[in-house]
């Protein structure tokens, strides 16, 4: 009998981008390949991955079909409407809409001012300005979904983004919290983004997928 | 009878992703009340927009239950989630994921690296060098799309980002391209795109949407 395809995930064990695919992956139980690409090689730029990805960034999922997907949210996306078993979005479209509000806080309003890409251009010869513009403005950005967070009822015993229970918004802020480690961002001044990121990582779904148990991660 | 209560759009004429948020109104023919939140003036800023959103930004939609939304992607979600008829999403995951691919490769990719409050920080003193940011940041951005478009079967007579409807695809693409205009972008260089937003801009939804015909647009 011929083993069944698996869908094939290009991406980088630091990428928070990915990280949150293979979350998304995990906490579905779907198997995958794990096709390493590594950034610092920018492996991404090559010709062979501009076929995957025209746009050459990183994650991209290639389907059993064939069919790909790029971009982290919108494959996140996918899991959840081809999958529907255990859910990570609510039912109520009013609650939904507070999990995406979180997801976009970090993927629009975070993320994108701490990427690689851009912190080169920003200081192009100076590791430590582009640490500090990094920590900034992870931490500028926390402190806005702090205060969200506060404003829905969070305390400092919070397990969940959002409500009892998973959801993509956990799936995106655990990478974001991540990069903000890696950067020294003071987690004192984020007792609830701390209370929940903690309790994540006792979950097997975010341990399995950390950055440091991929195949990738140098020793 | 007591008037209906519809829900209130905080927002600003030039704001791309407040735009966003009208073209979804608009597309399910919900009507709102419009209140003009002066970027120029910061009063975003102010402690009585921070009651509305603790992240200062906009745009900010209350529903007429009092529940406020905000973060324009998780908005126009939303709409979608609670008002079904004359979607903007397609049934099909694969296709919805092709149309949330785009409106995250300009929401998160685009978008972030054109927006004031970055341009600024930049260039603190030099307005020439922000829009020159700006314009190079937003061609990058479009170039990777239109190879995107064109490996997706789009030509230079396409009318739609995805397939042959209206998707929120297209509710994040027209602003930004009228960003670009504001920033010169060189549309010649875009066939693809140029097309699409040329389509758009004859839909009654997209004209009376756009910021020249907002209350608060400056005559």
């Amino acid at each position: 009998m011929p083993e069944e395809k698996k869908p094939v995930l290009f991406g980088y064990y630091r990428s928070s981008a990915t990280w949150r695919v293979r979350l998304a992956l995990a906490w579905k139980g779907i198997e995958y390949e794990y096709k390493p690409i590594n950034l610092l090689k920018q492996e991404q730029k090559s010709d062979e991955f501009a076929k995957v990805n025209p746009s050459k960034k990183l994650p991209a999922l290639i389907l059993p079909n064939g069919n790909v997907l790029t971009q982290s949210i919108a494959i996140v996306e996918y899991i959840e409407d081809a999958h529907p078993e255990r859910p990570f979005l609510p039912k109520d479209p009013y609650e939904r809409a507070l999990v995406r509000e979180i997801v976009n806080e970090i993927g629009c309003d975070i993320h994108p001012l701490q990427n690689p890409g851009l912190l080169v251009e920003i200081a192009p010869d100076d590791a430590d300005k582009r640490s500090e513009w990094a920590r900034v403005h992870i931490l500028r950005g926390f402190q806005a979904l702090e205060s969200k967070l506060k404003a829905a009822g969070k305390t400092e015993k919070a397990k969940y983004c959002v409500g009892d229970n998973v959801t993509m918004a956990d799936f995106v802020l655990m990478p974001q919290f991540y990069n903000g480690r890696r950067f020294n961002v003071d987690v004192s001044e984020l007792p609830i983004i701390n209370s929940i990121q903690e309790h994540l990582m006792t979950l097997p779904e975010f341990k399995a997928t950390a950055p440091e148990n991929q195949a990738d991660c140098p020793q």
